[in-house]
């Protein structure tokens, strides 16, 4: 598959809200995730982490909706937003928006890494 | 400058529509510009070479509006949307839907890689 065709694909079941299927079917066994924050979960590696977080996330926040767009792709890259209405588990309601960028190496996705979006007015 | 600073300050010219005095302030002189095209644009190194690249960007189309999104910023790389409603000088009017991905040295950007959207449903 091209990295067209991975980011359609992985798009199409994000956009379904099969948001671990997608991992499941296109993370790499070696996945590298990568968030703009400190701590432990800057950094992770390897599926069995990177679906840990995924569990911790899904368990620790209240997501009313996620809308996602996309794909866009340049070379073994692709780019996704995901902007989403979530309630912490012990904060406040809030709209995250982010960036993931996706790398992909023999067919599978090998690195993901999330940028926050800052709101700035334009 | 960090590289939040360095994402607003570079998005904020981009919002006023500024583009080419945000290359200009911000870009190395050994500047890369990748774009997901084949031929002889798809990689272009140095400020001059990128600058003419932009040059010739403006003369081939006619801009109706352009909109930018963010900055999305992640260790030292940041991410901006980019909506350009234009039409080609030889072509339709269209929309480009682009994440530009910028990294971040010494405080100036060195590379920007340039992702075009597919327009999913999503």
């Amino acid at each position: 598959m091209s990295t067209q065709e991975i980011a359609n694909a992985f798009f199409g079941l994000c956009a379904e809200g099969k948001f671990e299927e997608a991992g499941r079917a296109y993370w790499s066994s070696d996945i590298v995730s990568i968030e703009a924050v400190d701590g432990p979960m800057a950094k992770v590696t390897g599926r069995e982490a990177v679906e840990a977080k995924g569990a911790w996330w899904y368990a620790s926040h209240e997501i009313h909706s996620i809308k996602v767009e996309g794909p866009y792709v340049n070379g073994n890259q692709f780019t996704v937003r995901f902007t989403m209405d979530v309630t912490p588990k012990d904060g406040q309601r809030l709209t995250m928006d982010e960036h993931g960028l996706y790398t992909v190496s023999d067919g599978k996705i090998v690195e993901e890494r999330f940028f926050y979006g800052s709101h700035l007015a334009a």
